[in-house]
């Protein structure tokens, strides 16, 4: 950050939104020692390889838990605890400031584990050692979604070492299996029914528009997760004595792999979109006209032509519409050299994001249903569906809603854009369906923040900008 | 084996082939004492890890090719030496016995080098630990090419333990690259001219029809290995918030794969079979007559269905027409758990099986111009040719051809089948064409040997007769 940047900065800062409730701890998140102790802090967090996919990681997901179990409580924090999943899965995090009666409860969510490293090749700083590089800092899970709930944290200190309470009730609820798509978090979710009760929800995973236009995201894909082997012959067979009389299980998985989308890019299940709820005229011309428009995403990142359904733009296709994406594809020998082999399995990967009306439980029958009249007799094909959520509308006109609004207006400015993301974070639509709550997609992450890709970062601007959005938000909802 | 086994064997053996020039070295190569120290040699030799295709392992290559110079020593062989690779390519070992003047001179050839042992949870036994279970010798090697080339050496080594002489003039070569295609054989031909020349050559790399039905092939289909990348974003992008407006480069990748085979199982390739050369209407009929059935072929395999292009028989599809394969896939995320990513990059490898007349640069041309046609603009796809043998077919009426017939039927009681494989041996095509000398390739393989694959194996059975037959070979073609 150039020094220019910090006093241009700090005078806007100090001109917006300084009320009496929020004086003191924004003037207490501004200060030059908080922001870089924070930054050591955040340092720590990100240290731990929390890879929630990875057996060999779950180690490091325990002692995070220890770590943030710890913080919650140094910061003021009640009732802290460790929660532990469900037969062996991964732990949660507690803790609560329940001192505001005739308040307001809030549950401020948050996940603690990340996605895996591959390609590390790929990455230009080790991804667990936090690097600071101009405004932005560079590690895996410093916008998803440490950082982003680390800005939750450091709002409710800013408030608790300056002011000895906050201006409403909260619960902070942080994750460790949002990455592998949540699980158990049904069962959890029973389970802790009334320790999670709750006014409202404020999640901070998701990004901004762009640099300076911040959003709020009232809809979320759903997803299905599913793995895909295709076997043929008992082992590996010569591909030069046997090639041309045995089908090739990597052929037929390419052949069903193909088969998936139509030459124009719709997904070619049938049925696929048959419960898919058209937009009104009104919200599309919403989103033509407040987001972002092809050609800014296609520079954003930087590839010449998209892809995909006709008839919609990109950032429709991104949001309003479903989508199937193959994750990874493995078999037979692709290391040093050549292989001469049939390989007797290949496997694949693929993820498909949802939206409303489409059910998880109907698509995955659409799927297992199209794959099979897509395999060839001569191999067998088998689908594993391994981790589902629902898409999820939430309603716009709550008053923590509104509460949020306000809180982004003082501090950036501008008002939020009320946007839908193509992601998915299964604990909202739960939450929604099963709790009823109303609940506020406020993130600070930037488009080009590379989550689930090499070279992850989050920037320090949004970061100390961000704790003072929540500061306000959570004056804002509790007066 | 059991003692039943070796009794029956040991009578018969005694009752054929036993002429005064094979007396006694058939009579050594029976002994009980060779054959087990002849075994625990074996086992020495299969003990290196000889992948050509894996850099780790050029050590082992170099330190075996040192363990068969000593060997070729301790035989009698003179001029043993270990001719360097080009370029650091991997060596080949060298060694001769030129004492039979006015005789002819066999070029005896073998390689050392060994396929890669992925996936190593499949093998029962060590891949380089040889473990004899019954008849078998299970190890990466056995049969394809160690165990093979050995019975040469120890045919070899009977006559000159017991006679002191050879009935003609020897020339062995051992090569170190045939499993990566024989990259530098070209050169190292050409470099070597004078210390190869031959009046024909004796390969053991190939199979017979089944147990007790040897075959001598006269036919080798020809090799274009080749790698396709396909890239499209940047880096990696969430599969959520992007899924559905960028294309795939797994799915691109799976498109191109798909569109190389018709429905049918023909190659899809415009002009592919344009120079294939039909076979005279009596070629086929031997086949018909003399080679494995479709069931025959299904059972060997535990298959229940064969595919590929309509109008040939599997054993046909396998030997007489070309065959594209694909030997391995890769991109994204397949290991623990699962990563929501579209992958910026795909790759698979495969190998386009050739029958004469196709001409491999003329392939490598259509298959480059049909790889483009099917990249979708959106992606990018780069297609590389990692090596290429031309097919060849060998005349079966040379003087050494005889000798060779005359040896097996000797041996094995049957004259043995002419047949053409499916398999690639570079070596064979280019001493053809370049120094047009006969090549018998005699193999002792059997069907089932997994050769290539986990759990490779080699006859003991086959192994020792192997020893005679080439005994036989031997006197015969010194006559």
């Amino acid at each position: 950050m150039s020094i220019f940047y910090c006093f241009t900065a700090r005078i806007k800062n100090f001109m917006l939104g300084f009320t009496s409730a929020t004086a003191a701890p924004l003037s207490y998140s501004r200060h030059k020692q908080q922001r870089s102790r924070w930054l050591s802090q955040l340092t720590q967090l990100i240290a731990f390889p929390t890879i929630s996919a990875q057996p060999k990681h779950y180690r490091d997901i325990r002692a995070c838990a220890q770590w943030l179990a710890r913080h919650l409580a140094e910061l003021g924090l009640h009732h802290v605890q460790i929660l532990p999943g469900i037969r062996g899965s991964l732990p949660s995090v507690y803790g609560d400031w329940l001192s505001a009666p005739g308040k307001p409860t809030l549950l401020l969510y948050g996940h603690y584990d990340v996605q895996p490293v591959d390609p590390l090749p790929a990455w230009q700083t080790p991804p667990f050692q936090a690097t600071i590089i101009g405004d932005n800092l560079y590690a895996r899970g410093a916008s998803d979604d440490k950082g982003q709930f680390f800005i939750h944290l450091k709002a409710i200190e800013s408030y608790l070492r300056t002011t000895g309470k906050l201006p409403l009730n909260i619960k902070v609820w942080l994750e460790g299996e949002e990455e592998i798509g949540s699980p158990n978090l049904a069962t959890v979710l029973k389970r802790e029914m009334a320790r999670f009760k709750a006014d409202a929800v404020l999640v901070s995973d998701t990004e901004m528009l762009e640099r300076d236009r911040p959003s709020i995201i009232y809809g979320l894909r759903g997803n299905l997760s599913c793995e895909l082997a295709v076997t043929g012959p008992q082992h590996d067979l010569h591909s030069g004595r046997y090639g041309g009389a045995v089908l090739n299980p990597l052929q037929a998985l390419s052949d069903i792999i193909s088969g998936l989308h139509d030459r124009k890019g719709r997904v070619a299940i049938p049925g696929f979109y048959q419960q898919v709820k058209q937009l009104p005229p009104t919200e599309r011309q919403t989103i033509r006209c407040c987001c972002k428009r092809d050609q800014q995403i296609l520079d954003d990142l930087d590839l010449s032509t998209g892809w995909g359904e006709p008839g919609y733009s990109l950032y429709e296709r991104m949001t309003i519409r479903p989508a199937l994406t193959i994750n990874g594809i493995t078999g037979g020998y692709t290391g040093a050299g050549s292989k001469s082999v049939i390989p007797n399995r290949g496997l694949a990967r693929f993820s498909i994001r949802l939206v409303p009306d489409q059910d998880p439980a109907q698509i995955a029958q659409l799927i297992q249903h199209h794959i099979q009249t897509l395999t060839h007799p001569a191999v067998r094909s088998h689908l594993k569906i391994t981790s589902g959520a629902r898409p999820v509308l939430l309603p716009k006109d709550h008053p923590v809603m509104t509460a949020a609004v306000k809180a982004v207006k003082q501090t950036w400015g501008v008002a939020p854009v009320f946007t839908r993301s193509g992601g998915t974070i299964p604990l909202v639509e739960q939450l929604y369906r099963q709790l009823g709550v109303a609940i506020v997609l406020l993130g600070f992450g930037l488009p080009d923040d590379n989550v689930h890709a090499p070279n992850e970062k989050f920037s320090l601007a949004n970061f100390f900008r961000g704790i003072e959005t929540v500061i306000q938000f959570l004056a804002e909802y509790g007066k």
